[in-house]
């Protein structure tokens, strides 16, 4: 399976927000995110980095 | 490898854009690309969807 972490930039910081993630929406202001457990989670941020051989989608909240 | 192909929205549909991709960086009003050979390809997109499980990243150009 090659689905991929998703983190939340806190500053320096990398804090997970969701794992296993399949897919992921842009939807006006916000991301849908569904994991590969069928488990859903919206935040209003933009994807700022892929990285998918390190599983990695790095997020910034959009207030940022 | 977990990398995902790149495909280029055109009215339904899908093109392959760049394949095997492991990088994308949002920047300004472009995408940055990067494949698991090295193959760099910048295009004035957004991502559209992310199918990772899939491995498909769908991309929109900004002008449609």
């Amino acid at each position: 399976m090659c689905e991929a972490n998703a983190y939340l930039l806190k500053g320096e910081q990398e804090e997970l927000f969701l794992e296993k993630v399949d897919r992921v929406i842009p939807q006006n202001d916000q991301l849908i995110l569904e994991n590969i457990f069928g488990q859903k989670k919206i935040i209003k941020a933009h994807i700022k980095e892929l990285a998918l051989v390190d599983h990695k989608i790095i997020l910034e909240r959009n207030d940022q």
